[in-house]
């Protein structure tokens, strides 16, 4: 009998598929004891179980045989209505997702293949980078910071042709970056111009700290009349990830490929999950929306107060106007990794930014998530970061 | 500003992305007064709506904060254990997917790659042609019977060298069709000579009609000391397939690098399907499964009944003994679409067997499921069936 080598039975993807180091490492922060500013996850506190609980028996006593049963690729209709009423798109220009992890993975199956470039912000979002890089293209990366991407070297970027770009203008998992208006505009010119299709992944769109959103570049697209911008969101941050709804929206010829390569994939989002999301969502909203956003502006306040009277000199951090993340840069020559050994002494974790570099860089940089933990635990982490910080920059002083 | 023409902007995948003529077909089948046999969905009326209701409530009051948030890509750790009890495996061999379709995108992923040779049944499983289609495979095909694959077929194909074989052993969908004892220890030794990998696909596992199930390959491979069998079940067909949970068991080196591949593609499968999937399967299922194996023998005994009265001469079908489908062969050159058009002026419909057959051909054959329908409507259906047939088989009599 032949004994089996799986790497060499397995095809030239699997080389690319990696996991990813995060949540590897996260495995490692979840040691009891340790406060963890490393997960992506959002606050617990926010989900509406009692709701939810009343609403799923609801649904199932009354509408089983449609929530249990197979249903639609396209997704579960009063959903998708739901969304196009928001979006003032129309309902064939919505489909709903497993995630919108699923709707990366689409948009790779549909426009890569080996070679292929696309471009990427860096830093960008990991799971991002990791369902593109399964289809084998070519990055092409940008820096970003607080204000989004580079766009001159964005401008340059573009003359090796991307299938498309893929950004995060509104608090960027992991910068926390929000492009203004005069640069979604700025962009967005430069994308109808050459007719560039723009990915725009605007996940953290309602986390806004301040009075009110920016239009996204989808709105901005639709308003001038450009079909080129697949606008994708997701209800993760703002109801429960668990849950995996999200949805795509895009000019009905690309939403129809999407669509048949998400029948490959999965046939459809499950059906009991999407009519909970809708009956969730149907009444309350706004109201739900403001809680989430206070909720999430008190942390990232006492993190930034903490933060201000922690951090030695010459270490940056972002002040972010929404989302879930601050983004840290070292001083030179500091490695993440290196602080992360220390910090997981002083028993407090957080995620190193090299990984959401695509083509490298950014080992002095980290995210740092206040979203799960209150002030107090925020409090006692940065002090603790801030020891193990001070001890790596003047090692001998400890 | 540039007009977008998305068909040149998309990759060389997409045009091998298609949609499903059979799912496009069940659109026509859902107009009001057809009687359609031809879904291949599971019987509602088997579905545990109340006891979902309660559970599910539950689950999400005493721990929502669980079932809501981002969970583990291999899976809810208490459903894998349950799994890994049933088949005599360990947990690590276990990862929970979003519905066996999924399973089938990873294995494409993991395995395939433009002109990898991939070896199917012919008919075979739609959705599975589909999955691995999309990676641009060359697919190789061996007929098969009610009996499964024609083995000196197989053995002829295998010379091809296929990445792996994809098999139905136990009702097949389309065919109906069980491999005897004989021919899966047959199959098994052609592959552990070789060193083979096969993916057997077990949907439809514990619907057998008769007094219990043969042993799968999985389970004898397991005995012999193989590790090349990748196991495929879901809780669709036992269950419901509106959760979307379902389970792939292989080698860990193998179920490492689908697991890597599915972090990719949704993160994981959603929490609370995953909880309420292992409540609603920890107590009673023996009881259940029962009564799942009592429906489908009796709406396919209604319709054999009605196939032996209705049918003419020269029409060749299965009889199943489990699963959800008859397959029906018609007169050489009668070709199934063309009876369609027939049946569906008779207000009845079932799906032809040509997209089945991923190299071609089966023009003349169509997938009857009896599932969805109780013994009258079984019964009227088939009397359409049989008058549409004898329409087309002698029209100038009509």
């Amino acid at each position: 009998m032949k004994a089996l080598e799986w790497h060499a039975l397995f095809g030239r993807a699997a080389e690319r598929i990696q996991a990813s180091t995060i949540r590897e490492l996260l495995k490692l922060t979840q040691r009891p004891g340790v406060i963890s500013f490393a997960g992506g996850l959002p606050a617990p506190e926010l989900f509406p179980k009692e709701e939810a609980a009343e609403k799923a028996a609801k649904i199932l006593r009354e509408k089983g045989e449609v929530a249990l049963q197979y249903g639609p690729t396209e997704g579960y209709l009063p959903l998708r209505a739901l969304v196009a009423e928001w979006l003032g798109v129309k309902v064939e220009e919505v489909l709903i997702t497993t995630g919108s992890q699923q709707a990366l993975d689409l948009l790779g199956k549909v426009f890569l293949e080996e070679g292929a470039p696309v471009l990427l912000e860096a830093p960008s979002y990991l799971g991002a980078i990791q369902a593109f890089r399964a289809y084998g293209p070519r990055f092409l990366t940008v820096p970003a910071g607080e204000e989004g991407p580079d766009l001159e070297a964005l401008e340059e970027a573009l003359k090796e042709g991307p299938r498309f770009l893929y950004l995060i203008p509104s608090f960027q998992n992991p910068s926390g970056g929000l492009m203004p208006l005069w640069a979604r505009e700025r962009l967005l010119q430069m994308a109808m111009e050459r007719g560039l299709v723009v990915v725009e992944d605007d996940a953290y769109r309602e986390l806004y700290f301040g009075e009110g959103r920016l239009p996204s570049l989808f709105e901005l697209a639709r308003e001038a009349g450009y079909p080129g911008v697949i606008y994708l969101s997701s209800f993760s941050k703002i109801l429960a990830p668990g849950l995996r709804v999200a949805f795509a929206v895009a000019h009905p010829e690309a939403l129809l490929k999407l669509t048949q390569a998400k029948q490959g994939v999965d046939l459809h989002t499950p059906v009991l999950n999407q009519i909970l999301v809708h009956e969730l969502l149907k009444e309350g909203f706004p109201e739900r929306l403001e809680r989430v956003r206070q909720v999430y502006r008190e942390k990232a306040k006492a993190m930034l107060e903490a933060l201000e009277k922690e951090m030695p000199k010459g270490v940056r951090y972002t002040r972010p106007k929404g989302g879930m993340f601050v983004w840290m840069e070292l001083p030179k020559g500091l490695s993440a990794e290196a602080l992360l050994g220390k910090a997981l002494e002083e028993n407090v974790a957080f995620v190193p930014g090299g990984p959401f570099f695509a083509t490298g860089g950014g080992e002095n940089t980290l995210r740092l998530s206040y979203a799960t933990m209150d002030g107090k635990r925020i409090q006692e982490g940065v002090r603790r970061l801030g020891k193990a910080l001070r001890s790596l920059l003047a090692p001998e002083r400890v």
